[in-house]
């Protein structure tokens, strides 16, 4: 076999066979195929794209490249959930707490943020003390105790989509639905759940600025998990104004710790309720949406949720004093309110522009590498549909540097647009796919 | 300016600058730009296509990006020729002491064989001694002198080409018709000649399979040669069974010497008429394609052409005994005959099934520093269109190794087709550009 016979079939529109597949992602991820070669078959796959087949070879081929996670130790069904990310995506936040207290093991691993999105890692780490450093033995541990436990992402884990998803950033080969399908998918299957719980975002704010492509891409992704043995559903959720009102990392933490005392946003647990009734069916926890959502709604209503994710943040090194007392995280110093100045309604919010405004503000990462401050960020008074009246706040920017605030409230102004007549308003959840 | 952005501009099919291309170039000739960056640029042009605009800016930067030949010092109109390659393809052997005989300069640069197709360099080497490592004084001198000099191709040509087409030759990008054109157009700009006749060929022996393809490349090189100030011509020559008879170094070179002296297959003829009409209008030493052919003509009757090859031979180092006594050349020690089965006519022979069998018996590279034998080859008695008898001999394979012999026996049975009736005649000339 021979990775130039592969990058001709393929620019040919030929599919490639699972063989040549697994030979040429090996080859890869131990150096054996040279980067240039691979980044000339990954554009021609943007062009001819691949088969269901190929897709699935692909993703085996990459999970098989490292470490699986072996959760064989937890008890019951274990039900991971990831997000394509998005602006303001809190989500876990809230969910995890809430199933875990249902008794639902949650296992989770998560990244970091980067770019105008950010990372569930970053946001827990606003409790003092957090870490996500938790040895194997401790994470299965704590989750057959408290069924809660987050881990950080291991190099170990699909490190030939790690190397191959690198050279795709550098090579503009990132936007194919099935590499992007089987990139994530790689990483879900090695991390080892019995369930997958998809948020597939579509809108401004999204990869997939179009609803088909989400649908497409969830498509793939559940059709990916389910022939590799896993229970899957994907929810098709909103993007295109960010998700519930706070964007930066305290300011989020504040959110879903109100979310859950009850005050969440109606956009955000409108997502929350429909990814967790899917996690608690696939874990067995009830027949029926209603009877799911009803369970979840006691997890709020009883509070056991928000003590679940104090106990969780405890269990973590965390401080859960800040649980209870929000006002203790961290706040930026200035506090910048943005006036609306003509009469009428919000006719959207591009969600890329406020979270380019929490980027410039040094609430997310420009690089890898770059430290960011979680005080900063922007708070939306004012979201899709609602009717404004000049001098009214559409939003508060908070930042620790005046220029960095003058620039983020410009980002921020135009974000919203202002219209006569109120939007058609669209339900959050576009669609569920199993 | 970012690679990046090229990238993803022209993947979406949008037409790069001449400063992007330039920039591009440049830096990849530098190696600012990696190997992954530009084979995926390359990968996309693959898909999306050139204009023109980028075709020529393309060759320029490449042009540019080394020396230029200054063959100032040489009088009268310089005229190059090239010819895409194919197999028995010795045409510049017979053509160049035509013209030189007429008078006009051949400053020519050539290269060696790769592969199934021959190179000049190799096949002038068959003369003992003979070398093509002329300074550049020594070149231009022997040009005003005798009107013809042969130099190998330097590094310094073109070297952002030299490294371009090195990359694509192993990511499958070689195919492209408007980077074919830029490479090697980029490398007859820089070698300095006032005009340029291209010989495209096509059929199954060349590049071009295909007869619109070649059309397509001969206007795209004509059009750039045009814009960068050269006097241009393009004849599209078949290549659908090999030209002339012989095959093979030595066999080739005698081929071209029985040429010289009167005696040279008809399709070979033609085609070096062709080109050879087009050089001397090129360098203005006729006024009519009738008046050129007749002085072309009337260096073959006189002997002059011949004499310029013994003059050439000798003036590199080279023993010009052997032009007059060509029997002095490399011969291989085994000739083994193909005996034809069944009566009929010859459909067609596979140029390309010839050139391997010539591989096959040392007569070519299979890679770029492996030694030839240039005694060895393939012999054809009979062409395209005649009639054949069961018992009579299709071709001789030239051989120094019993079991190579073999090999190749079966490679030129295979490349002949009998059928029978007798095949549609064609001309070897299927177009003229200008």
């Amino acid at each position: 076999m021979r990775m130039y016979d592969m990058i001709r079939k393929k620019k040919s529109g030929k599919a490639l066979t699972g063989e040549e597949i697994r030979f040429m992602t090996e080859g890869y991820a131990k150096g054996e195929i040279p980067d240039y070669q691979m980044s000339a078959l990954m554009m021609a796959i943007c062009f001819q794209g691949m088969t269901k087949e190929e897709t699935l070879s692909l993703t085996l081929a990459m999970r098989d490249s490292g470490e699986m996670l072996d959760l064989s130790g937890i008890q019951g069904i274990k039900v991971d959930k990831h997000s394509t990310g998005g602006v303001g995506d809190k989500t876990s936040l809230v969910l995890a707490p809430m199933v875990a207290a249902l008794g639902v093991p949650v296992a989770k691993m998560s990244g970091r943020g980067l770019g105008h999105t950010g990372g569930t890692i970053d946001k827990l780490e606003c409790f003092p003390g957090f870490s996500t450093e938790l040895t194997k033995e401790q994470f299965c541990q704590n989750v057959n105790r408290m069924k809660m436990a987050i881990m950080g992402q291991t190099a170990q884990l699909a490190p030939a989509d790690k190397k191959l998803y690198a050279l795709r950033d550098v090579t503009a080969t990132v936007d194919q639905l099935s590499l992007i399908a089987s990139s994530i998918m790689s990483k879900k299957l090695a991390a080892g759940a019995d369930a997958i719980v998809l948020d597939v975002k579509t809108g401004s704010g999204a990869f997939m600025k179009e609803e088909k492509d989400a649908f497409a891409l969830a498509k793939e992704m559940v059709e990916i998990g389910k022939s590799a043995g896993k229970k899957m559903a994907a929810v098709i959720t909103d993007m295109d104004q960010p998700l519930g009102n706070a964007v930066g990392n305290s300011l989020e933490v504040k959110e879903a710790i109100l979310a859950l005392n009850g005050l969440g946003p109606q956009d955000l647990m409108e997502v929350v309720y429909a990814l967790g009734t899917e996690m608690a069916l696939a874990a067995e926890k009830a027949d029926t949406r209603e009877a799911a959502e009803e369970l979840l709604k006691q997890t709020i209503q009883e509070k056991t949720a928000l003590d679940k994710l104090a106990e969780f943040v405890e269990a973590q090194g965390g401080d859960k004093r800040y649980v209870y007392q929000p006002e203790l995280l961290p706040a930026a110093a200035i506090q910048m309110q943005v006036i609306n100045t003509e009469a009428g309604y919000v006719g959207g919010i591009q969600a890329e522009e406020i979270g380019l405004a929490s980027l410039i503000l040094g609430g997310g990462r420009m690089t890898k590498d770059s430290p960011i401050d979680l005080s900063v960020g922007v708070l939306l008074h004012k979201k899709r549909g609602q009717a404004v009246q000049p001098g009214e706040a559409l939003a508060t920017v908070y930042a620790n540097d005046m220029e960095r605030a003058k620039e983020a409230y410009g980002k921020v102004v135009q974000a919203f647009s202002i219209q006569p007549q109120a939007p058609k308003q669209a339900s959050m959840v576009k669609g569920i796919l199993r």
